[in-house]
């Protein structure tokens, strides 16, 4: 089938799935489960092919730690399907409902979105989360691993597909694409898919962002800044520092880079800087941090720079609103957080940082769907439509406004002498 | 100044809003108000020119309606900015607040969305009426209007930069474009603006979909349909057909394509055949609808058009499946209505009809922001995401996540034994 076919037959099934029962999706997530479970040696043995193959394409150990697949991480997907069919059911939730004269009835009601594209690289257990995820919210996907991960992969959506569809599930629901070809149809197709989730590298999303005009959920880079003002408990500063750069330097809500008040600078920084001397942090600081603190020299480049390292940039500003400033040209809109004992400064900075996550007194690590509670994380957003910051199952649905009558037609309300609108706010679940 | 500084001015002129007071928001469209009334004559001479230039240009008189800005439509877009005044402040609602552990709580707030860059045809209102509520809703805004209406435009934006500014409105924040050229420029701006809202015919909302990478809030088209059951009531199914159809023909909520249910098709088609022709509808019908009544042939190509005339395309079809596959099919996504008296069609026609907006017993022309009650309307969307249908203030704003600690770091949760999350629903609103 071409894409296009398979787009198609996509959306087809995404309009019947947007209808099926809460019952009937929980059982096809009990036995996506159970065939999981059923199946572990067939997974385990396909992913061995993918680990021997990349092994001797000599792939890098952190991706082969994100390749492997092993019995473990079974039972850490079979987890989250198992919290996943616990949730209350997504659609069909009244947001809201208004009489707008007797006997018409508006609410506006959850539903799908409709069909979600999703391309994600080496690792298979995101197959699992996200295709579970859209079964339970009911949309359609589109599948694309990466290709090292094309065996496994190709047996989980088998798996997934076949014990899903067999107790009620729409046909053609969940589909794999299986090249970079597919993957550039895919974003032509903004007739039949709704919204792109990729997953991945910062280089890999910007690819996307910028050669779609579907709409992509995610982020592009995660440039988090922890700005340490003159009021500062310099003790709770350094902790919040530390754990925010260091507790693990590889992810988008790790600091990047460190804005000091002047004030502060020179009784903080040194401090600081055996901190971070003892865990092996290379400090990049500008030239006023020079002067406090022996440290490489930071360039312009750094401050647009997410090193996922072991890498800090430093630089002393001269009040509040500079550090607003730095932020909000050189930031990427993730999470910043201010260390401060003056509540009208960090009012202040949570007002005009323009971030999804902006935090007082407390790690920027804290910015994740897991930490928030949310339930389910299906990305995190830098967008400014839709979701913003970690994103869980709301991030898949959106609504429809139903209106029932009983035969009112506007001309009756057009008149100067007709019907009058109520525009009564009711606390009333669609029902028919 | 380029557009591009144009833009990034409007980018930190909105920052500043977003932080901007209830109390002075409320005092600049005061403001604005009384310059609107205090330079009426002002408006109206700059109006004359516009018209006198655009009658010797030949324009349609339906455009020379839309260009006239006299004391009237003063009137009505002050009513407008008074209304607007009345409504609560949108920003700074707490959506949400959780406690994540003792003393670390989270909050989900609402915001401005940035930058909205707003392009629309001949009519002046429009300036007013998107510029305030902008300014209510905290964001920065870059209007683009037709070059029709370049000396009213002109001066309408002066009035409201500097009768707002005056107050304390930060400077920048509203911006006129007055070339095509700045548009084209414009449409490439996703550094510095965020939502793009299109006002204007189908080809023009086309057209800026298709050429740029920014969100879109609009619809490019309203292909509604009337579905009729074989349940329906007769007398009423004639009342909504009618209405939907005849009431405002030049509209997206108006009716385009019947649908009816062939066991009903022989009952039902000739007495509304008496009513439309009396209305001097002309009639396009399948070749069934063309057995029992006589009209001319509708092709493939009706079934996706949109005539924004007195012009209606019938199909009859064998039950609510091919009624639904046909909308689904043809249809935009933007407002139809089923006539029946059996409350399970009716349900599942609600549910899997993929538009905005699925009525039961009542006319496509409700589907309006006004009639809903919205209290002001940004617009009609038919996006997937972020809005759907009439859009009032919620479609200028997004939200972002405040989490206040005191001093937690993500270490101390990370440990077998550590902090556990408490994850306890708050119901708080967010002040520091």
């Amino acid at each position: 089938m071409s894409i296009q076919n398979i787009a198609n037959s996509a959306r087809s099934a995404s309009i019947r799935l947007s209808g099926t029962e809460s019952d009937i999706k929980n059982q096809a997530l009990q036995s996506i489960y159970k065939a999981l479970q059923g199946n572990k040696e067939k997974i385990i043995t396909a992913n061995k092919i993918d680990l021997e193959r990349a092994e001797n394409e000599n792939l890098s150990k952190p991706l082969l730690k994100r390749l492997k697949f092993d019995e473990d991480k079974i039972s850490t997907v079979c987890n989250g399907i198992e919290s996943l069919i616990k949730l209350p059911e997504p659609v069909g939730k009244t947001l809201y409902s208004k009489e707008l004269d007797k006997e018409l009835e508006l609410y506006k009601v959850t539903c799908p979105i409709g069909v979600i594209g999703v391309i994600f690289e080496s690792r298979p257990d995101a197959l699992v989360q996200i295709s579970t995820l859209c079964l339970k919210s009911g949309n359609a996907v589109l599948l694309k691993g990466g290709k090292e991960a094309l065996e496994t992969n190709k047996v989980l959506a088998e798996i997934i597909s076949k014990s899903s569809e067999k107790v009620g599930i729409p046909q053609g629901w969940l589909n794999l694409l299986e090249t970079r070809d597919d993957v550039r149809k895919m974003l032509d197709l903004n007739e039949y898919i709704d919204l792109i989730i990729p997953r991945g590298s910062n280089q890999f999303v910007k690819y996307i962002i910028s050669n779609t005009s579907i709409p992509v959920l995610g982020h592009a880079a995660g440039i988090c800044h922890v700005y340490v003002d003159a009021d500062a408990d310099i003790e709770m500063a350094m902790k919040i520092v530390v754990d925010s750069k260091c507790q693990y330097v590889a992810v988008c809500n790790a600091l990047e880079t460190l804005l000091v008040h002047k004030d502060i600078a020179s009784k903080f920084l040194p401090n600081l800087k055996s901190e971070l001397d003892r865990r092996n942090v290379e400090i990049r600081g500008c030239e006023r941090t020079q002067k406090i603190i022996n440290c490489n020299p930071a360039t312009e480049d750094d401050w647009g720079t997410e090193y996922l390292d072991y890498i800090l940039s430093i630089r002393i500003v001269d009040d509040l609103d500079k550090a607003i400033e730095h932020i909000n040209t050189y930031g990427s809109g993730h999470t910043d957080s201010i260390v401060t004992r003056n509540r009208t400064t960090a009012a202040k900075f949570m007002d005009l940082v323009d971030s999804a996550d902006v935090f007082l007194n407390c790690s920027t690590r804290f910015s994740d769907g897991y930490r928030y509670g949310l339930g389910a994380e299906v990305g995190i957003s830098t967008n400014k439509i839709h979701t913003r910051g970690p994103v869980g199952m709301e991030g898949l649905l959106i609504y429809k406004w139903k209106l029932v009558g009983n035969g009112q037609i506007v001309n009756d309300y057009s008149r100067p002498d007709g019907r009058k609108f109520t525009h009564k706010l009711l606390n009333k679940e669609f029902s028919l």
